[in-house]
């Protein structure tokens, strides 16, 4: 999450009395900024000038500095680190959790990443190199490989003394569950940091430790790891091989960072455009202009249908001119009500509310929501049409009863159809195997605005015929 | 996140022999089931007959049951609970953590909900009355009051001693992080679990706890404690009161809770309703139909303007009935190019990556994209107008030219117009203190209907008085 200028007082206190001190005595930066939280010291460096940032990062011990990048904005983070000697960025890296070091290396230049690969301590190289194998978006791409197993055959007291052992070595292992594993290496259990403190001394691990571990596999893609995290309140979901053997943890924070960047796709794809994928305030204008423009242009052929379909009934708008009037009213009703539709039913399935196999029994309860939706629209269009007609505000010619009629039972059909297609293009979508979110509200709306001008021309056909066409 | 039978095969697979037991053998049934996840058992509850839910639960021991109780669907779980008899009932929630006992709580018959805390033990009483009174999207409402709490001048060893007597004592503390007081009670640092343990044992809280702790006010909207959590990669969020005494922890699985259900409103917002605030599963055929009627008509009511705004143009439309076979196209683009303004402004205030007094930038930038987007439309239009024209698929009169050049250029204002109203809204609802995803995309539709039909028969008037008009 970006951070905030407004939402980090703390930072903007502080960063006139930083920026002061590393001027003056860089030597005390270090110590007097000790007990900040990271995220903190990282939104005081995205505050002061952009050539201060590396005195500052070099002004503290390389473990709190490696913190602070964690924290630190993408963009200011990938400039510092291509920016600085190789070695220098290898030694902050290697600080860094695994699984944040992966992030990190993704984001910088192809050819900067390789070289600070190759400067890493051979340990942090093969296990970066390994991690970067994985997709980012899988719970492979996720996981740091740095968590605390234990044979399940260890006594409580002495899985503890290996815990404290960790945790004092400075290492940064998820600390929040022990992993217990049989003779052959395999997950065979898992208990939480408070339930080996609370256990009997004298146990084995495997007296105390959970059997039933809830895991991912490592090509798990990120939506199923967060599904999995949410569903079973954990704190940290452990990665297994098709062996059974446990490859890294996945842990609640980056499940956060996940949902956040997933809302924000679905948010974007809902507006009828592609994901932007990189904040709005730094992303390019062209890129930008491209991944909204494909879209704006693909909806824009698709309409260019209500063309061909007035056009077809051009005959009937010159002798009926009063039709036309009603046709934005009666195509952005069926629009509105498609988008409606298709909200909903796009975040049940993305709740698992509803399955794809349960698509006639939605189909069953929208038919009747669509009519009661229609029905309600078309008495309100009908009183207005009677209503400017009576008070003598628009005359809609001697057959203004039947023009309202027609009006009526339109949007009873085109809000019905909109009602219908709204919440049936998800399922299609999710059975042809694309993101339902993709189903953005627009193209259901460009697809109702066609059908819609059929439905309402042909309404006026059948009800007109003889007296106005 | 509501359960789904196919990502609980587990539970699938469990619940005829599950069923069974409780029928053969009900003695039987806790200790087969002991290794099961709670959410696992949980899934098997949900789907085995609504009368035999009782049975399994009242197989189980109180705590074990409290346990799957937190689990369960929200409906299931409130209809066992005014169900079985109110001191059963009050056995089973006591057994809750205080957050979960009060959500609980609240979504049952409040006559019943009195009765089942009146038969609370005293302090669980005091405590759930406590909670009662906070607002359920703060805070307040989510924290819970079982943490850990250690005089800061405590030594290591006696504080690790605390928690250990704590943990076995069976309670349920939120015990990821313990926090440390000073002699007036007040919250004066945090330390993790870990750094508990790492800790060298002569040393006091007060030398190893972090004094920067991050915090919340009980009044703090269920947004702040998401995004705070988000910013600071917390497990958990101390709630801490203006005199500095922390009164509970908000934990990271409710804080998943919350952006899930943010996740859904804003989509439902922005497809143009009242959020639900319910399972589309589970909410009442009427009691949605209100919520999406509601809006639907508001937008209706708005969408009649273009049925004036054709009013107005009436006569040119009976001059050039051809004008009127461009309305859809040209409305709906406008729409299109709103709609994809507002997700992305409203994402982008939602993750602070922008702010309400940036309004101005915002407008600098999307002035250019809405007349780039708009002559990439402008560009197909005229494109599509001649090729038809020229291949004699639709002849669209002697003045076809000017027809094109019309829709080209009432494309590009339209656009233009579309992109920077949808931009704008979102900073002025919230300006207004509104939230800004209820500036949703159909909303921004209907207003840019409006003007984009003025905008068209504008250009229209312009450029072909004397000649079609």
């Amino acid at each position: 999450m970006a951070k905030d200028p407004q939402d980090q007082p703390v930072a903007a206190l502080l960063a006139p009395d930083i920026l002061e001190l590393l001027e003056e005595s860089p030597g005390d930066v270090a110590a007097e900024t000790e007990e900040l939280h990271p995220a903190d010291l990282a939104a005081v460096a995205e505050q002061i000038p952009h050539d201060r940032v590396r005195a500052l990062l070099s002004a503290l011990p390389k473990e709190r500095a490696a913190d602070v990048l964690e924290y630190l904005d993408e963009e200011l983070r990938a400039e510092f680190l291509e920016e600085i000697p190789t070695e220098q960025a290898a030694a902050l890296v290697s600080q860094m959790t695994p699984d944040d070091r992966t992030d990190v290396l993704e984001e910088i230049d192809e050819a900067v990443a390789e070289e600070v690969v190759s400067e890493l301590p051979a340990e942090a190289r093969a296990e970066t190199e390994r991690l970067l194998q994985f997709e980012p978006d899988t719970a492979g791409g996720l996981m740091t490989t740095e968590f605390v197993s234990v044979s399940a055959d260890v006594q409580v007291d002495e899985a503890l003394e290996q815990v404290r052992a960790l945790a004092r070595s400075g290492r940064r292992e998820a600390t929040y569950n022990l992993y217990a594993t049989d003779r052959d290496g395999r997950l065979a259990g898992v208990l939480s940091l408070r339930e080996l403190l609370a256990a009997p001394p004298g146990a084995k691990i495997s007296d105390v430790a959970w059997t039933d571990v809830v895991s991912v596999s490592p090509q798990a893609d990120r939506q199923e790891v967060a599904r999995t995290t949410a569903n079973y309140d954990l704190i940290a979901v452990p990665v297994v091989s098709e062996s059974g053997h446990i490859m890294g943890v996945v842990t609640v924070d980056d499940v956060i960072d996940v949902m956040e960047e997933v809302q924000t796709e679905d948010i974007q794809k809902l507006g009828g455009m592609e994901a932007l994928d990189e904040p709005y305030t730094s992303i390019g204008f062209w890129a930008m202009i491209r991944k909204r423009g494909g879209w704006l242009t693909a909806l824009f052929l698709g309409e260019m249908l209500t063309a061909t379909a007035m056009g077809h009934f051009e005959g009937e708008i010159a002798h009926a001119v009063v039709l036309a009037l009603f046709v934005p009213l009666i195509i952005s009703s069926g629009g509105n009500s498609g988008s409606q539709a298709t909200s909903l039913i796009i975040r049940a399935l993305a709740l698992r509310e509803i399955h794809v196999e349960d698509w006639w029994k939605i189909a069953l309860r929208e038919l009747p929501s669509g009519l009661a939706l229609g029905s309600l629209l078309g008495l309100v269009g009908v009183t207005r049409i009677l209503l400017w007609q009576f008070t003598g505000w628009y005359d809609y010619g001697p057959h203004y009863r039947l023009v309202a009629a027609t009006v009526g039972i339109a949007l009873v059909g085109v809000v019905t159809f909109g009602t219908l297609a709204g919440s049936m293009l998800p399922f299609l979508l999710k059975r042809l195997g694309f993101d339902p979110a993709s189903a953005s509200a627009p193209f259901v709306a460009t697809l109702v605005d066609v059908t819609g001008l059929v439905i309402y021309f042909t309404v006026a056909l059948l009800i007109l015929r003889g007296t106005l066409l």
